[in-house]
């Protein structure tokens, strides 16, 4: 890459200075400004960085012929507007996650990108920490075999939000985890839901989603508010081997469990046979060594390689739609006792945008 | 107690060699006779106690007027027909679990031991634990406040049965602990299940309960034959405190967290507020010593104890019935797209049966 | 094979049981007797392997021409005169370990196996698990590389012993199977011993063993009576690749860590240059499977092969010696205020015998 | 405290960021310069806090009369001249560990300090974790009762060090907790030391330390760079209970063991009645919570009182000097095949160093 490209960052809140910090320290990027209605916390992430321009004006950004890029970390229900307004002024964009706070006007962002020929990316961090992109790669890689089920735990003492449920605040990471790591991303069918909110805070602050992934598999996700143990796991069976990602285990983070159920289809004929054709295989366990390296950093490098060669990013904004159309039909199957609600299409979705 | 019961083992194949040695060797108890259809079965359970009776007619055991009680480890397709038959023949009866392969069947068998006035006892042997005694025993006494939440994970490589799904081979166990350790028993209104068979086998061979159990509180269970790590796990989250029995950690069994979310309700006139409001408390953990005591032993002393008192005993008929009625109501549910399906409760299903 | 072997286990109290039902479910031998002074303990044992002939006569048990070995169970004390007439009447000898009370008469029974080519096991039970199995296959297949160092935890609340210190009473354990996996046995010069005994029970409760063995490399045990957390773990350093083992982690009992400290040699004219010389490896981990076996139906399989094939059993008498020698030079560095002792070797051992 | 003091750091390396970040956001401290003879290397510490006088002279600061104090994060070879021309300008001193390169020096240090009435403080910065205060709590409150054992493990794949072994570069650590946890601080008699080599580094790369520290009772380091598994566990035993530090398990650094092993001292008359007066307790486990605060931030406020309070602080020069001694007497017992060696008080090496 001879040329360095220019972004700033829009929003100089919790998110903001660690995309600025990363921007700056990239050899894909200059840091080109930091842009806050608040110029003195604008201020303060110049100065973390070793002193960028400090903008209040957005227009001032967007009207800034040399700027490429904008990084948006503002708060989720500004995110239609200010994204749209950037991608009108010829912007390519990263946006923190969830995409936008409904999925009608992440489907309207997803469809403008793509006719103005621009990258909208979702910034889905996980999905760029080293852990993860083993898991993606070990899949892609059928080392797994097919996957048969995905269950991820992510609870913890958490913080009860004003705006969101848990669902909306913790199963993001899950769901963006699963959509990045199964080869043809997260697109359930259906989806139900299960909420309590034991506390009477007015949403649900315990969680469980369940999705039939394709081919008799099922993806499940329980996140939790009030949980006193911190348990960050995910398990992805698949017909060769198992993985268990304990993102809490830094000594052994990935483990992959050569060993499994086996079943001789053959014999089906009978549920007596069905047992019969039965057998473990239990072979090794195989830990693989990970990068040190930092997800946000590679997420920043990732936005600049899709730019310069006009690809679509990986976690791009399709991803973050995706992830939106799976929280979207969650919400209306915990309204509906947890019957199974439909999942809505990006096409379905955009035609009720349009 | 001054005279010791005759009790009489029937059936001798997995389980009835663990009753029999606890029969055996318990100061309430006199082992009677060991009764198989198969003599040799029978007999090498006889050897293995140092020596008893061997039977292989049934009605011999329960015409003998000396034997006080049987202990009925047969298949679950039998108990009803060889609980009634006992029951009838003025025999108190332990039986092991599922009660019954059916609820209908499992309401008959309670009726009739409540109009003969005898002891009808389901052997859910993991509440005789020493581990899930203390976490009944610590609910009891309000150490944990008000139950918010219970999160209970069983999973391991497990082999597929050839009769039964996941829900009916493994959660027996969880449900049968959760009706143990609530004050009022296991008495949800709806279970909603989800259940997987990505490998073809015609079961479930992943399944997902989840049932809310009053006050905004919600109880959970994961069943799972397809994954390479073993997990048993309990969670249960209360006002107070919070517990995890990690089944598999015998170094430290059972955790109480002094910690969690408090809130404030008196300003929960807005979302906003209801945020400020909250909260956390950050105490001290322990972990209670336990005895080293065998359940199935425990078992037999309350089985014997329930019998002199002329009382019910802890897991009675009703508790192994309030099991089948969750699982019932399970399986409908997942028949029916995890729709929420109603739990039938005794009553009407002693109406169904009559 | 096609004829079994005969023999008699000699000794009904703690590890006997084991012992005579190991042999008698052995596809290579016959259990012909259990002998015990105390008529009623060797009756308890024979029932419960379902029956064998009780003697309470070493001597009848020496004189049946048809017995062909003899497994010895009986306190270490007695084990020089029972091992000596058990080989003198011509039978093969496995004893319980430690081999003798003392490493003179140690080599007095090694020496006398030799010269009536009989032979002469240590019951080292360990060296017959899985994992140590393992451990010793792969060394001798050289994944470790050479051994740079092994430490060995062996901590517990223990029985504090009438008439041995926590040395004597632990660590033949951590030193058998050193001698078992290391690929020429545990032969170091000296041994240094730090003991302590803070409750004034007259014998060290805590032990420190340290000892060089070979190419700068040195092995440590440490043995501890009265730790309230139990920790089995056992570390080997090598060359290649690391080895962890930790014997209370049924899920993962052995660890391979492909990764270490490279240090290129030619560069070591300076200290500066050393440091600049060092690299570090940071490759994956690898946990093998472990088959389920019972170490001491193992060990009997060992014992009737050596037989057969008249060759030394692994595990041989020459092996509880070398345990013996360590343990004797630790007795004596304890006593000298843990200043290295020479440990003897065999030879001289068998001279100050003869 | 009416009015902050003047710090200058001296030192611009590895831990001089450290400590000026920590004065600078001190309520106890205004962060005067930073002072190091490579002025970028001083620049770039000052930017990262904001902003602060840098310095090239080490004279400039020790004449500046508004300036209370240094921080010195030299090298340990500059540590003595440093140090003596500070306290000899009348700045209070607080140094890096180790104190000196030698206890001579160190002695001198010490000596100075208080002929002049200088806070002389030796950074032990473990010593303000909170854990370790807790532990320190713990033992000055008779948690634990009379300490029989202390065990600590620190083990890593480490740097080879180019002019220190392992026992200076990772044992100071151990060595100051054990000195900060014990009433009376750390004064063996004599301390020994097993070591090896095997790469050929021309130091100790592996490395036990054993010291008696009073009634019976043993203090043991064993200290690793060779190791790929990372430990660093501290096993405090006591006669009532026995504290567990897992400074790598953040949801449960401390674990206090209700348990042990007890001994009624009156039967002590033969080895058969100790055995038969020794009995075990199993209570409970309990784990405090710890608060979040940084140990470098808490040894600043320490530092300040003692200044303004005309006091010793905790981990004064001499907390340093008892360090030294041990490892002084710990590279004689190496050079001499690990007997015990002799560690110098204090006093005698004032006496060697005037």
């Amino acid at each position: 890459m001879t040329k360095k490209l220019n972004v700033a960052v829009v929003g100089a809140g919790y998110w903001g200075p660690n995309l600025a910090r990363n921007f700056r320290s990239s050899r894909e990027w200059d840091l080109a400004a930091v842009c806050d209605l608040d110029r003195d916390r604008a201020q303060r992430v110049s100065d973390l960085v070793g002193g960028v321009a400090v903008v209040t004006s957005l227009d001032d950004v967007l009207a800034d012929p040399t700027i490429d890029a904008v990084a948006v970390a503002t708060p989720a229900k500004t995110h239609h507007a200010i994204v749209l307004a950037a991608l009108r002024a010829g912007k390519h964009v990263v946006v923190e996650k969830p995409l936008a706070p409904s999925r009608t006007e992440g489907a309207e962002m997803v469809a403008v990108a793509a006719e103005l020929g621009l990258v909208l990316m979702t910034d889905h961090t996980y999905c760029y920490t080293p852990a993860v992109m083993k898991i993606q790669e070990l899949i892609a890689d059928d080392a797994l075999g097919e996957v048969l089920f995905i269950d991820s735990v992510r609870i913890n003492l958490g913080l009860i939000q004003p705006d969101v449920d848990v669902f909306w605040d913790l199963a993001p990471h899950d769901l963006s985890i699963i959509d990045f790591i199964l080869p043809g991303g997260l697109a359930p069918e259906t989806v139900s839901a299960q909420g309590a909110d034991p506390l009477r805070t007015g949403k649900s602050c315990i969680g469980y989603l369940s999705m039939p992934i394709g081919d008799g598999a099922i993806a499940h996700v329980h996140v939790n508010w009030l949980s006193p143990t911190k348990i960050r796991q995910m398990v992805v069976g698949g017909t060769k081997r198992t993985l268990v990602w304990d993102d809490l285990n830094p000594q052994q983070r990935l483990s992959v469990y050569d060993r499994g159920v086996e079943i001789s289809h053959e014999s089906l004929s009978s549920a007596e046979r069905a047992a019969a054709s039965v057998s473990y295989r239990l072979g090794d366990t195989w830990s693989p060594a990970l990068p040190e390296t930092e997800a946000l950093s590679s997420m920043a490098t990732e936005f600049a390689h899709a730019i310069a060669e006009h690809r679509t990013p990986r976690t791009d904004g399709s991803a973050g739609l995706r992830v939106l159309s799976v929280l979207d039909a969650a919400t209306r199957s915990l309204a509906n006792a947890g019957t199974a609600s439909v999942v809505h299409s990006e096409l379905s979705a955009l035609e009720v945008a349009s």
